[in-house]
Parts: C-alpha cells; sequence; structure tokens
C-alpha cells in the first residue's frame, strides 16, 4: 500500500493515523449508509425495515492460530463469520465494524494484510465498513465485528418457528472447516520438529479453504426469496450440526429424528477424518465452522426445493415428547447430543 | 445470583449456559426492540428514524487494571463508552451488544459481577441488551461493546458542521478522570510495596468516580432538545479535550480559539494535579475518559445557554488560515496540539 520509500510503521502513524490509512480507500455501496467511518457513530438509513444486529469476538490462541492462518484470510473469515448470523435471519447483511486489538509483534503491513481480507469480503458480499475502534493489546490479536443488516418483518426467520412435520434442511457439505483444521494443526506439529519439511497439503485445498476461507451463503437466501420459500426456522452452522438442530429444537420447543445417512458429506472431507481415525459423522455433527445454513420448512414447499442440488433433507421434526433423535446407517436410534469438542478425545 | 448450594461454575454451565445464565432476566425496555438474545442476529424496528452505530473494545492492562477497577463499575463504564458515542451524534441510545472474552481466572460469580454493572448501566440509560457473544480467552480479559441508537435525520450533529464564530462549549469538569487514574496508580504501588497498608483515597470519592464509573452525558442532549438548540458540530471528550478539539477543526476544516482560563475544572481535580506536580490544565487538555460532550452552537443560540449551570464556553471557531489556538491564562497563543499521553512524561 505505501509506494514511498520511507515506510510509515504504527506507531509513527498513532491511533488516528493508522485508522485513517487503514480506512481512507472505503467507497461505500449500500443506499443506507448515511454516514460511515469518522464520526462518532454511523449513520444508517433502513427507511421502514427491521435492522438486524451480530456481533462476534475472534481471538488469537482461541479462535485462530496464525502459524497457518494468513492475515489475509483471517480478515476475510472474521467478516464471513458475523454476515452468516444475518443471513441466518433470512436478512440482507449491509454493514459492519471491526474493532481490533494489536499487539506490538504485528507490523503495519502486517494489519494491511488482515484489513486486505476485510475489504474482500465486504466488496464480495456487498457491505459497507463503517466504524470500529483501534487500539493495542497486550499479548496477540483480538478481532471484534458486528455486522448490520436489515429485512422486512414478513422476511426474518427465527430459530422458534419450526413445526412438527417441518423438514430440516442443511445448505452445502459438512465437516469440512473441521477436518481442514485437523490437517493444518498436523503439518504445523511436523513442521514445528523439522521447519526443514515442507508442508504436505496437496490436493487437500477445499478442506483448507473450509476451514480458512468460509463463505457464508447469501446465495442460499436470494436463492429461497427467488423459489419463493420462507424457511420456518433458520440458524448458521457455526458449533457443529447437533448443536444447532437442537438450538431449533429446544427455541421451537419440537423434537426431531435427524438420518445419517442423509448428512451430506465431502469426498475430501470423508477421507480425511479417515486418515485422522476420526469418524466423519461425528465431524460433521460436532465439527463447527461450516458456516452453512440449517433450516426447517414446511413439507408443502418440498417440491419446489427437491431438484436443488446445494440443499441436503436431512431429517424432520417431531413433537417434542418424541426426543431429539439421531438415526444411524444401521438403523439404531441415539439421543442427539452437542457433544462439542469432548466427541474428538478418544 | 445463585441460591442453591450446588455452586455452578463456568466450566459445567459451557458457552451456551453461561449466555443464559447471564441473559436470562433481561427485561426488554425499547419498543423499537423487536428481538434481543437468543437467536442469530438482534432485530430492530428504527419505523423510519436514522440507525446510528458505534463500537469499542476494552482489554485488560491496555484500558483498565483489575488490581483496582472493581468488575462491576468496569461492566457499568463498558456500557457508558458506547452510550457517550451515541450522544455525541445528539441521538438516543437504544441497544447494545456485549462481547466477553474470559480467561480461565475469573470465576462465574466475576463474570455476574461484571454483568450486574452491565445492567445497571442498561437499566439508568434505558438501553436494552440484545446480544452478544461469550468466549474463553488466553489471557486477560477483552470487553467487545456496540451500541446503537437512532435520530431523525434533521437532528443528527456531525463532527464536521462548526461554522466560523460558533461558540465552543463544553459540558462537566475535564481532566477528573486522568488525575483519578494517577492517584489509582500511585495506591497501587503503595500496595505491592507493603499490603499491610490501606489505599489513602479519602475525599477524593469525585475523582476516583470520574475514573472507575463515568456517565455519558445523556442528559446534555435531552437539554439541548429542551431548549431547541442544535449544535453545529458535536463529539464526547474521550481521548482529552486538544483531540476532540482537533477533530471538529479539522473534520469542519476550521481553526479556532481556545481559552484556557474557560477550561472547566473541578477545585478536587485541581489540588489533586498539583499534588502529582502535574499541570492541571494539561490534565484537562490531554487526560482524557471524562466523556463530557465537546460541541459548537451558534452565537444566536448563547441567550439560551448562557444561564446553564453545566455548560462552559470555552472559546469560538475562526477560519481554518487563523490555525488552532490555545490562549493561555497569561495571554500568550499556543498552537493546540493533541499531546496525548506524552505530555506527561517530565
Amino acid at each position: 500500500m505505501f509506494e514511498n520509500s520511507e515506510k510509515a510503521n504504527i506507531e509513527s502513524l498513532g491511533e488516528f493515523g493508522l485508522i485513517d490509512h487503514l480506512t481512507r480507500q472505503i467507497e461505500l455501496k449500500q443506499k443506507s449508509t448515511l454516514k460511515g467511518v469518522g464520526d462518532d457513530a454511523a449513520v444508517i438509513d433502513f427507511a421502514g425495515k427491521k435492522a438486524l444486529i451480530s456481533t462476534d469476538m475472534l481471538l488469537e490462541g482461541i479462535h485462530f492460530d496464525l502459524a497457518y492462518t494468513p492475515l489475509k484470510h483471517l480478515g476475510y473469515k472474521a467478516i464471513q463469520v458475523n454476515l452468516s448470523d444475518v443471513y441466518a435471519m433470512n436478512g440482507i447483511a449491509t454493514q459492519v465494524t471491526v474493532s481490533l486489538g494489536i499487539s506490538s509483534k504485528f507490523t503495519l503491513e502486517a494489519v494491511e494484510e488482515l484489513y486486505k481480507g476485510i475489504y474482500l469480503a465486504c466488496e464480495k458480499y456487498n457491505v459497507d465498513l463503517v466504524g470500529g475502534d483501534t487500539t493495542s493489546s497486550k499479548q496477540g490479536l483480538v478481532i471484534g465485528v458486528t455486522a448490520l443488516g436489515y429485512a422486512d418483518e414478513k422476511d426474518i426467520v427465527y430459530r422458534s418457528g419450526a413445526e412438527e412435520g417441518d423438514l430440516i434442511c442443511v445448505s452445502g457439505d459438512l465437516g469440512g472447516a473441521y477436518t481442514g483444521l485437523q490437517l493444518l494443526e498436523r503439518e504445523k506439529l511436523v513442521y514445528l520438529e523439522n521447519p526443514n519439511i515442507q508442508p504436505d497439503l496437496e490436493g487437500k485445498d477445499y478442506i483448507i479453504e473450509r476451514q480458512l476461507k468460509p463463505e457464508a451463503r447469501r446465495d442460499i437466501v436470494e436463492l429461497l426469496k427467488d423459489i419463493s420459500v420462507k424457511p420456518t426456522a433458520m440458524i448458521d452452522v457455526s458449533d457443529g450440526l447437533a448443536s444447532e438442530v437442537l438450538h431449533i429444537c429446544s427455541q421451537s420447543n419440537k423434537g426431531c429424528n435427524l438420518y445419517e445417512e442423509k448428512i451430506p458429506i465431502d469426498p475430501m472431507t470423508y477421507e480425511t477424518a479417515r486418515e485422522f481415525n476420526l469418524d466423519p459423522t461425528v465431524c460433521a455433527l460436532s465439527g463447527g465452522e461450516d458456516y452453512e445454513l440449517l433450516f426447517t420448512i414446511k413439507q408443502a414447499d418440498y417440491d419446489k426445493m427437491k431438484n436443488l442440488a446445494d440443499i441436503s433433507f436431512i431429517g424432520y421434526i417431531t413433537e417434542a415428547s418424541a426426543g431429539r433423535n439421531l438415526v444411524t446407517k444401521s438403523g439404531t436410534v441415539h439421543e442427539l447430543k452437542a457433544q462439542g469438542w469432548n466427541a474428538f478425545k478418544r
């Protein structure tokens, strides 16, 4: 970004200089953005539509490992994670704010890389960056993103609207982000033991991308609008399929039957899980970070959707007293549990 | 909060349990809050008004020191800091989201204390907590707050509207938060040297409160509305008077004359600064964290405001070419500079 020979650094820029440097090339694209970065608050006009707001915090060492996470990807992912929540309300994301805590180990170039990813995501998803806060941190990188969007009241989909008999659908495939993480963690260990060995990630691009550079499913929201299907309940898959299905069941006060054989798993995810001696189904159920959309539809809408390549029908909603069940490939019925990370420790 | 004998802890609650535990007693007060905590995003209805959004991040070791900051005060302050930005747009704050990164050293009781302060601030300022994110952190406490508010378009006040001849006004008094911090830092050192010595903060309540429990000036926004005065430019005093005046000048493309003798400094602030061998004016100009409102008004509005006890008239706006000047008590003219923390190193 700097073409003059005198290299600027974060310290010489100062807080306001850094914010100005990072945000000066912003071009506002949303009509609703009346004022973006540069005042005490951004000003946004939703003209009678309902505003949607969602926030997430990413911490170094907890949510990402800079040993194998390029900063540009990290910036991109931090935005996607938040947009995904707005899409999960069946809304359109329009603005984001970004707060950064940066420790002294980060150079200006590093922060610029992070912002390149942030801007790329904003550009691609037609979202305006309208504010934020940049501060020093004693240790590690902290990224806080808040996303704002809108929807007509009649279009908003909550987690609580699932009814008995509704079909449970999920976009894309699951478990890829988690198996990608296993690969990256393995190669990091190999590298730490012998820095001369090059990482062996050949042919694994898809699951690596699922982990490092997820895409929020705006296209699914648009697709459903195009075919005039309004889901009865919706949530994004950030913590794993099981956890999200249980959220819909408990907030809708319903039960479910989920079919293991219907859960969409990409062949590369399947093979890699096997390589790591992991059950691919468990990776899909509990791995998380896939940022697909999980939703329920009325049975009457099935015909409009049955030929969509990117949607899987994985079960249906039952009355609460029937319980929350996972029907395995062998036909046995288990209680569906959000096993989280413990499931992998064995 | 727990009255049963079996003590819950953060680990046994898990992330969703913790969020539920901390947010279950929320009563939504704002008509505009259609859906608060508990879905992918909050849903907010501004019914044709313009939305205002502002975000701030507070990091342990940078923005607060838990050695002398009660967690309840910290939660309260984290909210105030953000509401202050919405008021500085001449808006009404209505919703907040709170993201927390919590290291393993924090108990459930500690997080509850923090939330007590958050809820107290929300209660007092009539603001709904509508969402957030709770995650573990490897080290230290991280608090990210985003505030949302609204205003009619005609009422919004930007930093950029100051005109030549406008009067520069500030609410309350300045420098208190900074001198309060000096006291707290001194007592911390004394304590570290000898834990048996009790902190000597007697009679210093006012400036300690200015540091630990600031109040955003919603009352000033309401007052100005009551007397039908719309400021031409406004900003809140978070980084120090000098820095904020310069923001208004640069964004309005104007100059200013600021009069040292007019800067409002509380007697306790003055005495304490002297005790620490600090110039009270420098504390007011560069200390920051007072969260007062700095604004400019048309001269024609002076008569409506001249008898308000809580407003000081500290200078006026000039054309840009006249420069940004501080006129000292002795009558000499200096260039106004945002000295920041360096000013205190001497």
